[in-house]
Order: structure tokens, then C-alpha cells, then sequence
């Protein structure tokens, strides 16, 4: 499935990376080192040039804008440092990891999924190569590809549309049984092994306190809650945000700015009382807005049909679980058609249920397609209780919010007491952790517990690595009781989007590059001026003395109104200097030329359609700060403005 | 040492952490976890609240306008994770290194020279309260404090001022002679050794590539420089930018936000050619402006007197070694100035020579007092050619500048020649080490060369690593030869001014700390609105549903302008809601009250004095605006704004 630009033009993967690369948006960490042949392993790391630091800075400022600020949000900053007890706790240790497969004769390590992914897309190709030939296709001739069964087919196609959805053992099964093989050595691989995602290091002189960093920004937000919920005078719901670098020490990085080791992220912690439906106060203002959403179900049967849907009526029929999820799930939407994204190349997909991370109950990835695919650049899950009550669990620090009841309530419940003498004399240490299995289960199960010490005098109790345990009647009685509450406690659940921005970043560039006049040397990058590195290029058309005041004077009134512009006063043509800025995304162009001297009017240059228009500096800086503002369209504008035509036109000067 | 709040206060620590806690301006990471008694060191690791998070991103803000915008510096945001080898070559796996000391009992590590300055510190005291005994304070008589000798008083006094300026042979002989021990065990410690402080980690599945936390943002800048020269148009002088975190393993972090682990900086490379004397293009702009400097002899003297100087008179006078320093001196105290520092408590130290780091050739610190001492914020040191040469011999990368010359120019220098087969006949492997060797060696070294070949037939040669080596005559010819050159090249020297933000955001809290009527309990922090978390508090009287329109309109008029502002609508007294705001640092309060409802009036009041005057919606709006935008005084409005008084005062509701 090739892409397209804005323009049609079948999407140039070679050509977009050469304008990447020549403005420096992005550029591979320690290339210099690379080259010189004295790097083991430094894919998946990037470093942001001037343009591309820019337009970071601005999709995370209109980020901050559109949440934080908008919802009143409290932001932290939180250490990407973490203990290991904190990673232990939230299960990250144990299964934050991506299953590997090692070449069994070169040694190399590749990603399972991935291997078996690459391996099946290329049987397909060959399949179609195979039909073509048949067909009498010339082209296809050369090579010798294999036709497969239709069945085969269908199994693949099959196996492809879920292959998130695989663990470790049915990757391996499906490696062995499909006979694959590493593809670029052809030897056979090991069985899948996990392999963690963290990076590990250390923390002060003795090495005894390991640390890892952090592969999200979720749990310091977490560890804090407490505090934010006492900063934000105890009242629910609210949401904690942050915005940080975090890191995975992915296996194999490949596809660019798209997998990477280091990551800037924004994260949100919306918590909600499990209590409420998850209702949300704003979501009137959203349910109208239509979303394209690829479910669960559809994903199983083995299609990627997308359904537009009013996100009212999604969460009405329980497509979508809950208002607040749908609620950011259509913030989410606005904010990337806000930065420039395409909406016909957006998708809101569902997880399937092995493809969810540990933690979560439901999620939604917002979903942009490029030259790569379809690429998750916005999580949106439901976390459930799950870090609070595990945080809570094991500090005993209590992560929960306490309401007062309007009215005192009459509570009933099954309610375990101990003869702790008893229980310490036969279980010694282990009498505690006995207990607290006790008292940590749920109404249903102390239901049953009664019952069966009644019936039968004792009962029998698994506790995690031990044996099974017999408490007796004399140790253990389970009854019914009644108290009053004032106060009503309870866990919060925490609905979260979370946003990759570099992938975003790097998808909103495919979505607006593009080329004039199928020229590829002459490339635009639209960015809409809100987060375009430079919003305002000037240009003055001479060197001379005379200019210079005069480009000052337009420059310094720019800055005052806090729109960033950029003076080229180069020696290249008009033409050129403007090519160039076009690749750097600056959406508007301010020409200073002999007529300014004499009458002070200067021209204002829009990107997209290369029209001018001429008016006094007045008039074209009041233009400006308009269409930067979006109150008015560059059509309001040229209606507005005499149109400006010079005597050479710009395709003469270009190159 | 006592320090003093703006109101003359002496600065209560205790009280002035309780105001940052309560706030959540910034707490210790993972307390929840410490306090279960789960890590086993977390020190040095802080997270940032909603107040201390928006702080730190003014500050930020504010530095880019003032350095990154003001001078177009080429902004970039490299990774953290940097293989080592780019770390053995700029020389930090060697030796970006602390001294500490092992309590040969307990085991704890201490650093060595915080070790010493703590023991001949609390001696001195010791020695203070001795002589006060003596002349019968009766206050001193409790301990047993031991006086010293007018020698040994003079020779800590000496010690200390220089602490900076000893190497870990210099500490050991210091702790051994002055039988320093561990205060907190009284036993004896080991002699200080050496321990790296970057946080090391290994990438991919095969541990085989082993990275570092980045100390310091400049590597990142320094591997980029071609990329950056190329898009800068290869033009010189040039900035670049970066801000970013940092990670140092300190051994025993102490005094809060001071000395932390993972931090926040801003640093700038300004790249120069080294044959211009340094000079700056604006120096002129800045040359007027009085510095409080302590130079290097002033403190080798055991002085800490500082010099108010002009700067263009200290770079006359070489106080200041070149223009480009001295120009980023006088803007680095512009920006401290301008987020609020206490002019007062600012001074700008120079570095002694071993106290420098092993790329500095000179470097001055930006010193903030506070209540931990004279607090290092920002460093200003001259790089030299250092990094861009070492990563150039590393790498064979062209990491330098390419300057056409307008005319051509004869040059004649010595210039070894080899006889390639002869010398590797005689060396083997080490022949190209050899070579690059004799290369590499200055002008004034091949002449000698040169002469010693002419007069003995061979010289002597000391390679890295090997024992001396032989050339003869038949192997090596230097002679004088003359060739013509259209093109300069150089490597350019760098500048860099470097800045803790973290240390900077918190000595500027204890700057502007300060409490009303002696009360410690009603605490202001006078932020100056350009860096206040929020700008604007919005004070409805009553919860009233006729106020919530009005409410709306102030809310939604402030954030048209950009102006952050919040609403608390909260049961809390008026007064109270202004004291908590008063904590926050939030320089201007909207009261909506009664007289609201019928006429459209609203007061303003202003933080520091509680002063409030009434006006119109646009009229507070406007003198919101002018205040903000630092046009206008409150003096200059409550000129303009008639004073508004009310029946009860502040102190009455506060607490």
C-alpha cells in the first residue's frame, strides 16, 4: 500500500530523507563515531537539529496548551531514575520485555514478531511474484518465487493481522512449524527468550542500589499521588501530567524516529472514581465528533475496516468502554489535527488481549499511517486500580481517596478476626503473610471461607510460595458484622493517554511533504504556522545599507508580538532562499525590495501556493499575526490585499 | 555566615522548607518507598510539583528568549545515552572523577574533600566557642571545645579557601596529617581514591556496547559541528544550544536541590576563531556594565574579596581573559537579574588551576549565596580547542573551519617527510603510530627535529605507551617547505556557558523567600511574574451563580493574552486564599465581589504589598497586561487605578 502526499504524488521515501537530512530536522546520533567504524551498537538514538528541536518544542507547547492548561492538569517532572523495588512492584521487571530469537550460528539477536512478520510478508510477495509469472508477467520473471496454497495464504494473512497478539511460546510454535529462519543469514534461530526492555545501571559508590530508566513516565506520577491529591484540595477527578524523556533498550531498532532507544514522551494520569461509570463532566462537548475506529472484533476476524462513528454513540454501544475514554480519545483526535496530521491517514485501533500491556484493562492507540504503515503514536488505556493498589500494597502508604459520605452508611460484612496467638504458635514467621491473604480477599471468598469453617472446622489456604496451609476454627472465625461509615474510601482508576512525540513528529512530517510541479528537488513541508520552526522568513532583496533598517524594523516588530522569524540575507536568489525555507516548513515569507525603500511596502509570501500579496508593514504584519492566530485564511488575506506578481517567476529561480 | 530575606529577615531554613513542601515545589522522588524502608539510597533524586515544574519551565523559557532567540543560536536536543568510546575520548572515563574515602570501619564512602572541609570547619567552630568560653560566654560552656593555635587557625582559614584547588594526593596528605576522621563514626578513613561519576549501562541484547548518562549536554554539540557549521552557511562565529538532562553518580548527595544526581541544564558552545583574540561583535553593548568578581589571586591569597568592575575594563586589564567570556559574564548576570536573583547575593568566582575541569583553560562560575553557602549556578569556561580536536584525531572527521583567505599566502613550515618501506621494515605495526607522532608535533618541535637529525643523524622519539624509539636519517628527512594556500583552516575554540537550572531555580526561591510582620506563618515568595508559576489569581467573594460569568470572562480575557491565570472558588476566607497564593509566588490577585455584580468593577491586587486599587474590567486588564510585559510599575498603577481599602485586613483572615 504506497502512500501519498498532500499533492497525490506517490510518497518518495529516499527523496523525504535527503530534505531531513540537508535541513537537519533529525540526524543519527554519533554518526562521526559510526563511520569511523568505532561503534558496536548505536541505532535507535537521534539528535534533533534547530528546525527539528524547534518543531518539538512547539507540538509539545500546543500539547501543554490543549491539556494541561485547558483541564487545568497538575504537570510534574519526575527522575527518569528509578529504583528497581519501584519496577519490581509495578510488575516491569518481570515482564516488560519483547521475546527474542539468536542466530544459531552468527550469534545475532532478533526480535520474534518481527522475525516472523518479515519472513511471511516476503513468502506473500513471492506468492504474488509466483501468480504474476504465471500470468506471463515479464518483470517478474527473473527470480524464482514459490506460489503458495490458498490456504497458506489465507493463514498468513491471518497470522499478520494479529501478530501482536502472540506470546512467547505460540511465536516460537509458529517459527518452528512455519520453518523460519533468520532471512538475512538463512540459518536457523533459538526459541523465542524474553528479553527485558530496561536499561539497567546503578546508583552512589557500592553498586548495591540497582536503578533502571524509566521505560514511562506513569509511575512517578503514581508514587505521587498522594501529594497531588492533597495539592488539589482532595477534590476528584484530576489529572497529573508530565512530559519527559523515557527509555527501552529495544532489541533490534530499524524504520528510523519510529523505534528508538531514547524517547521524548507526554503522558497523562486521568483518575476517576471506578464508582462514577467513568463518566465525564466535558464529554457533551466531544460526543458529536466523529472518530475512525478499528475495534477488537474486527481486528480478530482478520479485517482493518475502520468505522466512523460519533463517539457518543461509540461508548453508547460500548465500543468504547467509558466516557472518559472516549472523551480523550476525541481530544486526542482535535490535538493531531491541530499540529498538521492528515485525517485520512489517522485510525484509532483497539488491543487485542494479548497484546495489551500487563497493566491494562482496555486501551486504544491513536494510529498514523506512513511510508512504514500504520504506526502507534498515541496510547490511550485504561490502567484500572492497578499501579495504586500494588504501590499501596507494598509501601502500605495509602494511595486512595477518602469521601466524605453525605449521610453515615449501615454497612454488613463478612469480616475474618484471629487468635493471633494461635496463629503466630503453629506458623511463626509466616503468620503474617497468612493474615494478610486472609484479609486482603474479597467479600465472595470470605462468604465461602465461613461456609466451609462452619461446615467443616477449617480451611484450606494457598499463599503465594508456600505450601497449603489448615486454619482451624481456633484460630480463625469468620462472621458477619455491622459498623457505620462517614467516609467512604476508595482506590481511583486511572484512564491515560500517552504520547510519543517523536513519532508523531515524524509522521506529521511524511503527512505534509510533498513537491512542486513533480519537481523532487523542489520539496514543502506544510506545516501549519502553530508548530512550523520559523513562522515569518524575511528577505531582503539586496545588501544594501539601505535595506538593513528597514529589515530590522520589521524583525523587531515580529519579535514583539512573540512570532519567531528568521532574516536570510544571503547571496542566493530570492528564489533559492525561498526554496529553502519551504523545505524548512515557514509558512510565510516577508520580501523587502527597492519599492520598500522608496514607499515602505513590503510583500508577504504564502508558502503553499507561492502567492504574493503587497501592503504597507502595517498591513502585512496585521496580516500575519492574523493568519498565525488562524483568524483568518490566506484566502481571507489575497482577497483582502493586492495581489503581487513579479516580472520572473519563482520555478526560474528555484533549484 | 547568616543569609537575609529581602525583608531583612534572618532566613529560617526549617520554615522556608516547610513553604516549598507544602507548595509542592518540589519533593524527594520515590518517598513513599524510602519510608516503607524499601532503597537503600535515593539521594539526590527530586521530582517537581505542579508550582516547581512551571517554574522551571519559565526559567527555561526565559533563557532561550534571552540567549537562544537574541543571538539566533542553533538550538539542538542530543540523546543522553552516549557510547563510551565518544566519553574515553573527550576523556571522562579517565577522568570526570570525585575523591572519596572509605570509613575503614562502617564502609561508607564520604568525598574526600567534603570530608575535610566538614572536620576543619566544625574545628574552627570548636575553636570559636573555646575563646568564648574562655572570655566567659556563658552560653559556650555545655562542650568542651578545644581552641587552636594562631598557626593552625590560619593554616584551616588557608586550606579551605583553596579546597577547591587540591588533587586526591593533595586530600590524602591533608587527611593524614591532620588526622581527619569520619565525624559521624569517628573512625578512620582510607586515602582517597578515585570514583567515576557517570551512570554507566550497556545497549542492545549482547551487553556487549557499553553507554553512559551523558554528564554534560556538550559532547552531543561538539559531534554535530560540522552539520551545524554546514547549515549555519559554514559562517563563524556560531552558537549552539542545548537543554536537556544530566546525570552525575555523586557520592553522597547533600544539601537538597543543590547537589543532585539527575538534573536540568542549559548549555551553550560558541564557537570562535581562536585567532581572533576572542573579540565579540557586541561587546560594546555590554562593556559599561559592573561585574562583582573574585579573581584567581584574590583567592590564592586566601581572600574573598569581590572586585566591582566594568567589564570592558576587566578584559583590558586580562582580569577577564578575552571579550567573548567577558560578554557572556555581563548576559549571564542580565538573565540571572531578570528571573529575579538577588543582586546582593550574586558574584562571579573564577576558577583556581586544579580546580578546573580537563578541558577548561579558563572558567569562571556565576555564584548565588544561600543559606548552603556561595552555591556554583552557572559556569563560563573557555574550552579551548580541546573537544573538536580530540574527536577529530579520533574519528579522521574534518571538525574544523575552512576559511577562504581573500589573497592567497605563501606558507613555509618543516615538513617530515617518511621513508615509508624503511620505517616499517624497522617498526611493523607501530610504524603509523610513529608517523602520526612526528606529524602531529608543533613547529618549534620539528625544527629541533630537524636539527638533531642534521647533527647527529638520528633522533630520539617517546611514543604513547612504548619505549623510545630511534629515527634515523634514512627513515625521516624534515625540511623547510613552501607552498601556497588559498584556503585558513582552523579548529575553532569554544566558550561555553553552562547552566544549573535546578540549582539556579533554587537559590532563586531562597532570594525572593521572605514573610510578612515577622510571622513566619504568612510567607511570600516575590517571584517576578515573568518566571511566577501562575500569573493571575482569580478571587470570586462568593459561590454565588451571578459571580461564575464574570468569573468566566476575566478567565478567558487573560488567557486571549497568554497571561496564566487560576481560579479559587474554594470555601476559604479571601484572605487565606490569598496567603496560600502568596506561597505560590502568584504576583497579581482579581477580586470579584459584590460591587462586581452591579457595576462591572474589579480590584487588583498586588502580591508583595497587598496594596489593591478598582477599576473596569479593561482597565485591570490592561494594567495586568503592562505589568506582565514590564512596562509598568505598581507604583505606576496605583497612581493611575484609584486604592481600593476594605473593612477588614489581610492579617485579620490570614493563617
Amino acid at each position: 500500500m504506497a502512500t501519498r502526499t498532500l499533492a497525490g504524488q506517490v510518497f518518495d521515501r529516499t527523496a523525504f530523507d535527503a530534505v531531513i537530512r540537508r535541513r537537519l530536522f533529525f540526524t543519527e546520533s554519533f554518526e562521526i563515531y559510526r563511520t569511523a567504524g568505532l561503534l558496536r551498537d548505536n541505532r535507535g538514538l537521534y539528535d534533533y537539529g534547530p528546525p527539528g528541536c524547534s518543531l518539538q518544542a512547539n507540538i509539545v507547547d500546543l500539547w501543554r496548551k490543549h491539556f494541561v492548561l485547558e483541564e487545568d492538569m497538575l504537570e510534574l517532572d519526575c527522575t527518569v531514575l528509578t529504583p528497581e523495588e519501584v519496577f519490581k512492584t509495578s510488575g516491569h521487571v518481570d515482564k516488560f520485555a519483547d521475546w527474542m530469537c539468536r542466530d544459531t550460528i552468527k550469534g545475532d539477536y532478533v526480535r520474534a514478531d518481527h522475525l516472523l512478520e518479515t519472513v511471511l510478508v516476503n513468502r506473500l510477495e513471492d506468492d504474488k511474484k509466483a501468480r504474476a509469472t504465471c500470468a506471463g508477467d515479464s518483470n517478474a520473471k527473473a527470480s524464482n518465487p514459490k506460489q503458495l496454497d490458498e490456504g497458506v495464504l489465507k493463514e498468513y494473512e491471518s497470522i499478520l493481522a494479529q501478530i501482536d497478539n502472540y506470546d512467547g511460546d505460540d511465536l516460537g510454535a509458529l517459527i518452528k512449524r512455519l520453518e523460519v529462519r533468520n532471512p538475512e543469514t538463512n540459518n536457523e534461530v533459538s526459541p523465542p527468550m524474553p528479553f527485558n526492555l530496561m536499561f539497567k545501571s546503578s546508583i552512589g559508590p557500592s553498586a548495591a542500589a540497582p536503578v533502571y530508566l524509566r521505560p514511562e513516565t506513569a509511575q512517578g506520577q503514581f508514587l505521587n499521588f498522594r501529594k497531588l491529591l492533597e495539592y488539589h484540595n482532595n477534590a476528584m477527578p484530576f489529572a497529573s501530567a508530565s512530559v519527559g524523556k523515557s527509555y527501552r533498550n529495544e532489541i533490534s531498532p530499524r524504520s528510523g524516529l519510529l523505534r528508538v532507544r531514547e524517547f521524548l514522551m507526554a503522558e497523562i494520569e486521568h483518575f476517576v472514581d471506578p464508582h462514577s461509570d467513568k463518566r465525564h463532566s466535558r464529554f457533551d462537548e466531544v460526543s458529536e465528533v466523529q472518530l475512525p475506529l478499528l475495534d477488537r472484533d474486527t481486528q480478530l476476524a482478520g479485517s482493518a475496516e475502520v468505522k466512523r462513528m460519533h463517539i457518543g454513540d461509540a461508548v453508547r454501544q460500548k465500543v468504547v468502554d467509558n466516557e472518559t475514554l472516549g472523551y480523550f480519545l476525541a481530544r486526542i483526535q482535535a490535538f493531531l489535527l491541530k499540529i498538521g496530521v492528515d485525517q485520512t491517514k489517522l485510525r484509532f485501533r483497539q488491543h487485542l488481549p494479548n497484546e495489551m500491556a500487563h497493566y491494562a484493562c482496555d486501551c486504544w492507540d491513536a494510529e498514523l499511517f506512513t511510508s512504514y504503515g500504520w504506526i502507534e503514536c498515541v496510547g490511550c488505556a485504561d490502567r484500572s486500580a492497578y499501579d495504586l493498589t500494588v504501590h499501596m500494597q507494598r509501601t502500605k502508604d495509602k494511595l486512595i481517596v477518602r469521601q466524605p459520605l453525605s449521610e453515615p452508611r449501615v454497612v454488613t460484612e463478612w469480616q475474618p478476626r484471629f487468635d493471633k496467638r494461635a496463629l503466630g504458635k503453629t506458623f511463626r514467621g509466616n503468620a503474617k503473610l497468612i493474615e494478610e491473604a486472609v484479609c486482603t480477599s474479597d467479600q465472595q471468598v470470605l462468604a465461602n471461607y465461613a461456609g466451609t469453617l462452619a461446615e467443616k472446622g477449617a480451611i484450606l489456604l494457598t499463599v503465594p510460595g508456600q505450601d497449603a496451609v489448615r486454619l482451624g476454627k481456633d484460630m480463625l472465625k469468620i462472621e458477619k458484622e455491622t459498623r457505620t461509615e462517614s467516609v467512604r474510601e476508595y482506590v481511583p482508576n486511572v484512564i491515560e493517554p500517552s504520547f510519543g512525540i517523536g513519532r508523531i513528529l515524524y509522521s506529521l512530517l511524511e503527512h505534509v511533504y510533498w513537491h512542486r510541479d513533480n519537481d523532487v528537488a523542489r520539496a514543502v513541508l506544510s506545516l501549519p504556522p502553530s508548530v512550523a520552526p520559523t513562522k515569518v522568513l524575511i528577505v531582503p532583496l539586496s545588501s544594501q545599507a539601505t535595506f538593513l533598517p528597514l529589515v530590522r524594523s520589521v524583525s523587531q516588530r515580529l519579535r514583539k508580538l512573540g512570532i519567531s522569524s528568521r532574516i536570510d540575507d544571503s547571496g542566493a536568489s530570492i528564489g533559492k532562499r525561498y526554496s529553502r525555507n519551504d523545505e524548512l516548513g515557514t509558512p510565510l515569507g516577508v520580501t523587502i525590495d527597492f519599492d520598500t525603500v522608496t514607499d515602505g511596502s513590503i510583500t508577504l509570501r504564502d508558502r503553499d501556493s507561492t502567492q504574493q500579496v503587497r501592503g504597507s508593514q502595517e498591513e502585512v504584519i496585521g496580516a500575519i499575526r492574523s493568519l498565525i492566530e488562524g483568524d483568518e485564511t490566506w484566502q481571507d488575506i489575497s482577497r483582502r490585499l493586492p495581489i503581487f506578481t513579479t516580472g520572473d517567476t519563482e520555478t526560474a529561480n528555484s533549484g
